[in-house]
């Protein structure tokens, strides 16, 4: 398949690439930001192109010369330390070029990456203390604070891909992840990432502290499982859904995620506070129902904390990206 | 106070512009439109400029030259007829475009004029038969089929709106409006204006069939409230709540509203079909609780049916626009 991506060198865009590289797939890579090389053995088998969304006349240019038979659909803003009308730009206006170039140019499928911060606050039995996993039709709802850009932007987003998908007769899968952990968080997103800010670190021989927040329930999702879902998704027939939750289906804590740390690297000095919400500007956390994933596209995540936090700190020792 | 006005050639343009003078207000209208003439009686008490809501920079560059103390946001696009694109690039981008010249330039204060369509279906008591009045509570959900781009770029926006003010400290006001009559749909909206298609024809002594909705509750409010809403809203100190509902306050039929036309017009020929859901792409009726707006800036619906209808037709005989 041809595919072409937006955000390549966002979190997730080098684990994709690898997922659809060993797909064997045709990829045009794109992103804004050209700050970063891409591994060789990725740089060599893939074409990449400078684009930003916001431009729709770029956009539909570069789907038009590479006539895709999907677009994947990454670029986004999730930093906090950007002007509000930014994140509306790129992450709502962003995705509207994207579903009109796939239209003008007849592109068969989109796929979108959405994300937890479409959902409402966990509660009744989706929070403490039951936290039964959260179906794709929980109540979507922006969220108050920081996030609420970010959130309101999704949602949008998700709604006009699906409105597209009706109006012009092309599949539409947004996929929602829940929190991702793996290498690129801190240099694209900062101090959200917190997982991060517990890891590198610790491989750095640094000692780490997160002063509260150890007790959260959360879903954590590796970054190896997220390019899996993006790739069977890419590569999905027919979609019979719009939209997709994508998470391990397991709650943890930060406090387990530090001992799933300490087993690859056993010196690592972790100290997590106790508490909910390490971030104080997140309050919703919950796990997420895959079933429909699994079901509709064969989705099973494989990683669990022991084995996604090995292959991340592997994945730190190898890429010279994104550390 | 200097206001600053989009789609001032709307179908609530005119109205406002008309209550706004009378407050007293210095005007800058602007509108992406230029096919109809406005009013002498307007025309010369304001300044006019053409503005395309979608070019961020012309935005920026016409409220800064104005200065205005508040701007009142209208432009966007109603009609079903056009590519989901320019749904959301003109009423999802254009109020992100406003919303950042506001903050740029300082303005203190901006109005949005955001809809019923912001709501899911008015279902439990809010519904039939109970028709309980709706609160600014209620949940919101973009709308399924045709409405649907207009009905997610409206939450947006909403949000955005609110997202700006907490942000950067100005004060943000969405007016959400039930279904509007008055003059000026037909031309704008198409078909999408029932009422006009019952008054615009009596009016010119043609015979009026509306083949089904006659027993359809809904919330018909009369354009001249709405400007009401808006004059004061944008004269309002402090804006309590980001949103607020306007409408009439009471259901009313299709045959009701026949019946007004009828008492303008006596010799009227007008069919109305019974059954509910007139137009078959909007299957969400019910009725606004305005109580918020009253309380907050004081506003209250001056207009019944009956009163509304003899305005309009009276309106239609006084102003080339709009008719």
């Amino acid at each position: 398949m041809k595919i072409f991506l937006t955000g390549a060198l966002g979190v997730n865009g080098l684990s994709v690439l690898r997922e659809l590289l060993e797909a064997g797939d045709e990829i045009l890579a794109t992103d804004i930001a050209t700050d970063q090389p891409l591994p060789a053995d990725i740089a060599k088998n893939i074409h990449f192109e400078p684009l930003d969304v916001t431009d729709g006349e770029a956009v539909d240019t570069s789907v038009r010369n590479f006539k895709p038979d999907a677009i994947v659909h990454l670029a986004a803003i999730v930093s906090l330390d950007v002007p509000v009308a930014l994140t509306y730009r790129v992450n709502a206006l962003g995705t509207i070029n994207i579903l009109e170039a796939a239209r003008r140019n007849s592109v068969g499928r989109v796929v979108y990456t959405s994300s937890r911060a479409v959902f409402g606050q966990f509660d009744g039995d989706f929070g403490p203390p039951n936290y039964r996993p959260v179906p794709e039709t929980f109540r979507r709802e922006a969220w108050p604070g920081a996030f609420g850009p970010y959130s309101a932007s999704k949602i949008m987003s998700e709604d006009a891909g699906t409105q597209f998908a009706e109006r012009y007769g092309f599949e539409f899968t947004a996929l929602r992840f829940a929190s991702i952990y793996g290498p690129g968080k801190t240099l694209r997103h900062g101090a959200v990432g917190v997982h991060s800010r517990i890891v590198e670190p610790a491989v750095r021989g640094e000692s780490v502290t997160v002063a509260r927040g150890g007790d959260q329930i959360d879903d954590m999702v590796y970054i190896k499982d997220i390019a899996q879902a993006l790739r069977k998704a890419a590569h999905m027939k027919v979609a019979p859904k719009p939209a997709y939750n994508i998470g391990s289906g397991v709650g943890s804590t930060l406090t387990q995620f530090a001992e799933a740390v300490r087993k690859t690297l056993p010196d690592a000095d972790i100290h997590i506070g106790g508490g909910l919400d390490h971030l104080g500007v997140v309050d919703r956390y919950g796990i997420f129902d895959n079933s429909a994933a699994t079901r509709d596209f064969g989705y099973q995540p494989e990683y669990d904390l022991t084995s996604g936090v090995a292959d991340y700190v592997k994945s730190l020792k190898e890429d010279a990206l994104l550390s």
